[in-house]
């Protein structure tokens, strides 16, 4: 998810990693046929669909393997060439980054579903709304599930097969009422979401889970504190320091270029030269020396999908 | 008015230019304190609010007098960003730029008003009809007179005053009932329309108007069968054998980068490329000299917008 709601959630917890919450009495690593303590780990680019430079930065992570999975924002303006690419690429990790937030200045983005069904998710400009918060204190739970079903048959309709949901800026676990929602969808169509497992399962995440579900058991994000100069080694120390158990690196991509800029101006966290950071981060040497070294086994979010069936 | 249809009426017609339809006694040019064979210019881009690139482009012709009016694509993605610009010009010449039309292959927008108020608008995507014939084929005026009113209500409530109306890819001449809701809009928001006097007037445009609306006597754009080194040869032969009266210049201007290069994939008439002869040829020196040396007076709609009401 991108992000700053799960970042945030992450920053209080000084880190979302957490171990030994599974009602399953194999852990993922087994129900996937590798040993029990296997450090599994998902390299995942949120946010596809919403800018050209976004994608295509993405595109190139998929194709070149710096990334093993990536979700899309529906209601994001280019939703079209990410269903060219998903069809012409049917092995791609794609799932959707369900979304009930547009939090750029400029580019604004609406719901899916009709405007009149799903009002309680529009901002007074007809967007949806900018910050987590306001989903929180303003969606109602009935109209998130309708377009909640209509991002994803939308995706559906377009040729998209999603392997997986998840949630854009966190705003899935914002109220019980929409985590409720977002766990009923996503046994409703099969799909594994990402259901962070946090200390103390504050949002009681696990008792909406059945047995087959899987736990993100640490998920691994950048965040505002981090100085660029710093980035690669951010990146290499959560490699270093992963633990048995599934975690998921969330990486934002995109090139630095006018488009994105545009997009997220007057908006450093998350920015465009956040976005070229993760991506040359990915992409370089290091990171891919990291993942050998550390005998990390890259999964993708089908292989999950498989075992929840 | 992006344009193919209306650049294929023009091309059909041997170019849109025909006189002395008027039936006003006096001439738009004394209308506005001018001699009655003044030469009045409008030149005009189109197209605003689909892509950043189309934006900067069009917002520096704006600034420095390449361009004197543009219009805006109210569902297209960018629109805040146009918002915005509005708010900090409040001198600028902008207008609705009506879209019935979303023709681009991997970048789409949809209705403004609620999909399921507006159903014979949409493709089976869910987005606007990709072609001008797909509208007049499936779009009930009702529905039309509904978009056409969000669209105008979502530019009001974001701070944009709009200077006039006109229509994207024509499909408000499309068919005589879209024609009259075009007219009956602009009559209801007291605006100008882009109403192109066409010799014998297929369209029975004039029995709509009343005394007081101005029709355009020509409109010049840019059509496929122009090749890239003949471009500004073909605007400075429009500006050469301009007649008295009013004409329209309409241009579609963006930068030949990759996001516009994205936004048009496979689409070379109106592409990046052609957006960026377009703004080439308009902030030229030579179109500069050409203007003064013709004597032409340049017009914005805000300009028709006093002399009808």
């Amino acid at each position: 998810m991108h992000c700053q709601k799960l970042a945030s959630l992450a920053f209080l917890l000084g880190f979302v990693s957490c171990q030994a919450l599974s009602a399953q009495t194999k852990t993922v690593a087994e129900r996937l046929g590798y040993q029990p303590d296997t450090k599994l780990l998902i390299i995942h680019a949120d946010d596809l669909a919403i800018a050209h430079s976004e994608d295509s930065a993405s595109f190139e992570a998929l194709d070149k393997n710096y990334v093993t999975s990536a979700s899309i924002i529906v209601p994001g303006p280019w939703l079209t060439e990410v269903a060219d690419y998903a069809k012409a690429h049917p092995d791609a990790d794609l799932g959707l980054h369900l979304a009930l937030t547009s939090e750029w200045k400029t580019f604004r983005w609406g719901s899916v579903e009709s405007k009149d069904k799903v009002p309680s998710l529009l901002d007074p400009a007809g967007t949806l709304w900018p910050l987590t918060e306001m989903v929180a204190k303003n969606a109602k739970p009935q109209e998130v599930e309708r377009e909640y079903r209509a991002q994803i048959e939308r995706a559906m309709a377009l040729g998209i097969h999603p392997t997986h949901l998840d949630t854009h800026m966190g705003s899935a676990l914002s109220t019980p009422e929409i985590l409720a929602v977002y766990v009923k969808i996503a046994h409703e169509f099969h799909l594994p979401i990402l259901a962070p497992k946090i200390p103390g399962d504050p949002l009681k995440l696990s008792a909406l889970l059945s047995d087959k579900d899987v736990m993100v058991d640490s998920v691994v994000i950048a965040n505002p504190t981090i100085q660029p100069d710093k980035w690669k080694e951010f990146y290499l120390d959560a490699i270093k320091n992963m633990k048995p158990g599934l975690t998921e690196i969330i990486v934002h991509l995109g090139h630095d270029d006018a488009e994105l800029q545009a997009v997220m101006v007057d908006h450093p966290d998350y920015g465009s030269a956040w976005r070229q950071r993760d991506f040359d981060v990915v992409s370089s040497p290091e990171i891919k020396k990291a993942l050998q070294d550390n005998h990390i086994v890259l999964v993708k979010w089908k292989d999950l999908r498989k075992i929840i069936q």
